[in-house]
């Protein structure tokens, strides 16, 4: 029998408005509406953004709290992961939700480029991330948005910075980052598999590289991100 | 016959003290002796910092430009790389030196992660410097820390923002970034390979990890640094 393969839903993120796209949720109202039905489609973690009342991206503790109590309630059982990103927050206010004691949490290992600016994970940041996600028994899903960021996962789940097995997610299609190759695709599974032989991974293609990462992922029995 | 080897000497660099080991030449008398003696045992480039009067790292142009004049001098014909690097100066005092229209700079197109803090190097600098290097007509050495930069280096080629061929230098044994990893080794080159086949190479491993990867450099066909 073969491995299923887990679908995680980013029902918001953190860049599209409703303004580019009305059918973005926003609301928590809107946020639960659209998780239950990604749980009834099949989805089984459902990796979560907060807005504030502006609809930017914010790593308010609070309006996280709440999201997890109404996906707990209406999606039984659904695996709740919480975003530590960058994009929501800086320093330290991007662990803010970790008490929460979520299932799982991303968590960036490296710091890269992004369109238009420095995605910042200073190695102190990190293992202070690192080391709230211990505390609170907190799964971390690592974005590798490089290839040191795969490698940097394995160092810290071997040094005990990181609780084992590891689950990885690869990113691929961002500006000045990573693009969707196959071929680096392909290496990106390999050098997991060498360096940490028990770990899972997932894949997310970012924007016009969604469906090909996600046919990728899907066709080498990986988990895949919506 | 094969392909000449070209061996790129740091004499200073931008980290090693007097105090760690007495021998790093940091005066301008002790960099145009060290590069001197490099070029007569057959160096061919000669990659430079500079530093101030307190021996620390810096970007001033100045110094740069009395260094060259002086290596122009003695070593006549060598190739000379003024370091644009994030560890003498910050912004766009990095790219200060690139009017005196040196043979060559590095570039670093990406960002990464250091020992102890984020090496910045955000997408608008990235371009501004690569920019200077077009109008002076300087050869950039891309400092790939990372395979994203790789593949970086080569849109900037394909785009116009580089001129090619592209001359990139893989960076290995920073901790938090990249390790001394021969397969990842071997997977940078067949990625530049396909993605600018008229690429050179060269590689530099730091600390412990220099004499494998010069090793490895050699051996493959590559340049190598010192
Ligand atoms: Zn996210
Ligand atoms: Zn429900
Ligand atoms: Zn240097
Ligand atoms: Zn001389």
């Amino acid at each position: 029998m073969s491995k299923p393969c887990i679908i995680c839903v980013a029902i918001t993120g953190s860049v599209p408005t409703q303004a580019d796209n009305p059918a973005v949720p926003v609301t928590f109202t809107e946020q639960i509406e659209s998780t239950h039905a990604s749980f009834e489609a099949g989805a089984s973690i459902a990796h979560c953004h907060v807005r504030d009342d502006q609809g930017k991206p914010t790593s308010d503790a609070e309006r996280f709290a709440r999201l997890k109590e109404g996906i707990e309630k209406h999606c039984l059982g659904m695996v709740i992961q919480l975003s530590t990103g960058g994009r929501s927050g800086s320093g330290r206010d991007r662990g803010g939700m970790l008490p929460l004691a979520p299932d799982m949490a991303s968590l960036s290992v490296g710091s890269n480029n992004f369109p238009t600016r420095v995605y910042e994970n200073s190695p102190d940041l990190v293992n202070w991330l690192a080391a709230e996600m211990l505390k609170y028994d907190v799964k971390p899903e690592i974005e590798a948005f490089d290839l040191s960021h795969i490698v940097q996962a394995t160092r810290m789940a071997a040094d005990g910075r990181l609780k084992g097995p590891l689950y990885v997610q690869f990113v691929m299609g961002v500006k000045n980052a990573m693009p969707a190759d196959k071929r680096i695709f392909d290496f990106y599974i390999e050098t997991l598999n060498r360096l940490a032989p028990n770990a899972e991974w997932c894949a997310a293609g970012v924007g016009p590289a969604q469906v090909q990462v996600n046919e990728w992922s899907i066709a080498q029995g990986g988990h895949t991100r919506t």
